[in-house]
């Protein structure tokens, strides 16, 4: 079977059958297949699309490129839970010790951010002391003790996903819902676990810009998780504001925290209980959504959520007591008020500028290989909704060199609307998706 | 500009302007742009298509990629013809003695053989001491005393060509209108010529197989070639049998001498007549098409049009002998014939069948790398039409080894279709297109 001929039959616009796709994930992982016939494989499928059982086939053979992870010596079911990646998007921190608290084993590997995004493991590390790499004797005996764990994704794990990752980067190969699926699922399948919530950003903020657009992934998922055993349940939420008041790394941990003591903002707790609910119900622990709702709750009301995250914290390397007191995570040495000019109410709050903005500032990158700054950020005061006047703080801007902290004003500045009449409330879950309806 | 923005813009079936274009064909030929760019570009014409103006810009940077040659210090109209190539198609040597005897001056740069289709180079490599690997000055001293030349294509050549060329190969990206098109003419435009005229090929046995096919690619040359300045006129001729009745570089020699003679098969004889008028024609030697046949017959007939090869091959280091005495050609130690094993007409010869039968004695290549052999190939004996019956001579094989002259056999079997009835005689140009037309 030569490569040629099955990037010929994808361009053509027919159904890849099973053995080519498997000679296709073998041949980029073991590097057989060159990369300028990988890429012109990736643009056909782009441009032509895969079906739900080639892409679902897909999926297992980048799953199976590499180790797959098994916990089944572990009581409870597996469960994670996925985004698609927002600004202010911290609820991992959160519904993973919930989760956990109510019986689930959440052997989450995470990312880093990259571009107007943040990284689950760029915000755990502005823990003191955290460590992310750990091996899988230690993740194991992590979860055995806690029920959670965050890592980094280890090499084994889908290999055939990391170079194809990085191909379609640079071959404008990324915007392909079955390529996008598979990517997500086969790190997911690998991972070990038996069933998976995905929360679907859709809005300004996120990649999928439009609804249908996020829901055809959605769909995708749905469907392709289930094709590979793994029981998927998708939400699709709002991703136009920043999630939360907090954006960049420390202050988004500190901002988890706080949720967890039960004094978060209501968009950050209302999302990551409508997630770790999910968790639950999928994870098979109870009946029915509201049962599930009501595990997660007792478990953030009755404190087992922060306590299950500080064990999870302290078990990982870093210093416990940033749960017990914030001023044991680093702080920004300069803050700055970004202030209203007008009379008004907050109309919109553009989260991919405020995602810049904490960029440019240093809590992200711009390229995979920089560093982040743990302690800068962004901080919103005036959420949409808001009434303001003049001089009053829409933004606190957490800063350590004004290098470039002229170019992140003036996208914060550029963030906010202001209106004359008080928004109409905009929903934040849009729409769910469950194997059954999809 | 980066290349991964230009690739996302043909991804997203958006045109790209001349600057997004040179910045496409300058990174490739200067290796700025890696492989796999390159071929998610190519996979991204494919199916989104290029324009007219973009197709023609690609044309003139593909051109201007290497050397453009000059021969305004010769005096005539430079004129070219090029095949889209078929099975015993030998008309370049029959008409480029024909135009140049006319009053052309026709510069041809061509290429070998790969496949069942054969190549002008090998065809003249038969001819004993024939050298095809001529420099500049002296393609423009033999130019200058013959008026035709043929040798292969030098590195300063479009060398964005080659590059493509060869990923075009691997990577299933050969089938695009405008990829051919901007190949083809980069190429004739940088042999520096005033006008081309295309034999486009149709049939099962040509890299198009329906008129439709074919049409579209003669529109493009055509249109393409026009707006570089080029004046291109495109006949669209049948190639479902072999052309004439040799298939073989040194029989396929023989049988141009036997043209040039007036004693060659009529297929071919027509067939040469009509391109080399046309060259005639759009070179502006002849006021009409009429008047451009009567001169190209009248240098057949009179012998100026084989004294003129004659000159070519004694200029370009070959034996000129063989013109007046096929003996001096190689010729194969082997013969043997295939029979009809019934009674009917030949309504079908597969030229395809037949290159690859050809290939196999050793006349032609799989790979770009093997050497040919110019004795062997395949006479036909039986042309469509012929009534045969058991045991009359279908064809002639000359070979040198019985290596595989059985799966020669068995292909040579094949392509013979026989009928109870005299089949309908086709036309063996099908239409024509011109930039009035087009």
């Amino acid at each position: 079977m030569r490569a040629v001929d099955i990037v010929r039959k994808k361009r053509d616009g027919l159904a890849l059958d099973p053995g080519e796709i498997d000679a296709f994930v073998v041949g980029v992982t073991g590097g057989e297949w060159p990369d300028y016939q990988t890429s012109a494989m990736l643009m056909a499928i782009v441009l032509r699309g895969m079906n739900e059982a080639e892409t679902t086939h897909l999926t297992r053979a980048m799953a199976d490129s590499g180790t797959r992870l098994d916990w089944s010596d572990l009581p409870g079911p597996k469960v994670d839970k996925h985004s698609t990646g927002g600004v202010g998007d911290k609820t991992s921190l959160i519904l993973a010790p919930l989760a956990a608290a109510c019986g689930c084993v959440v052997p989450m590997m995470s990312g880093r951010g990259l571009g107007h995004t943040g990284g689950t493991l760029d915000k755990l590390e502005a823990i003191p002391g955290f460590r992310v790499d750990l091996d899988i004797p230690r993740m194991r005996s992590v979860l055995r003790s806690v029920g959670c764990v965050i890592v980094g994704q280890t090499a084994e794990i889908a290999p055939a996903d990391k170079i194809l990752y990085s191909l379609r980067d640079v071959t404008a190969t990324i915007e392909s819902v079955p390529l996008i699926t598979a990517s997500i699922l086969s790190k997911k399948i690998a991972e070990g676990i038996d069933a998976l919530v995905m929360d679907v950003k859709c809005g300004q903020g996120a990649f999928m810009k439009t609804h249908a657009d996020a829901e055809r992934l959605a769909q995708s998922l749905v469907k392709t998780g289930l094709g590979n055993g793994v029981p998927t349940q998708a939400l699709i939420t709002a991703m136009d504001a920043p999630l939360g008041r907090a954006v960049g790394n420390a202050l988004e941990v500190r901002e988890c925290i706080d949720v967890l003591r039960g004094n978060g903002p209501t968009d950050v707790t209302t999302l990551s209980i409508a997630l770790a609910a999910r968790m639950v119900l999928v994870g098979g622990l109870a009946a029915s959504l509201d049962e599930a709702e009501r595990h997660v709750r007792s478990a953030l009301d009755s404190g087992r959520g922060l306590r299950t995250i500080q064990r999870m914290i302290a078990e990982q390397g870093g210093d416990p007591h940033v749960v017990d007191d914030p001023a044991y995570l680093p702080l920004a040495p300069e803050r700055v008020m970004v202030r209203a000019e007008r009379t008004g109410y907050v109309a919109a709050i553009n989260a991919e500028l405020v995602g810049l903005a904490s960029m440019l500032l240093g809590a992200g990158r711009d390229r995979v290989e920089d560093a982040v700054d743990p302690a800068v950020g962004v901080v919103v005061h005036a959420q949409c909704g808001c009434r303001v006047k003049p001089g009053d703080a829409l933004a606190e801007v957490h800063y350590r060199s004004d290098l470039r902290l002229g170019e992140a004003m003036i996208l914060l500045k550029k963030a906010w609307t202001l209106g004359d009449a008080p928004p109409q409330e905009l929903p934040l879950v849009l729409s769910e998706i469950s194997a059954a309806q999809s």
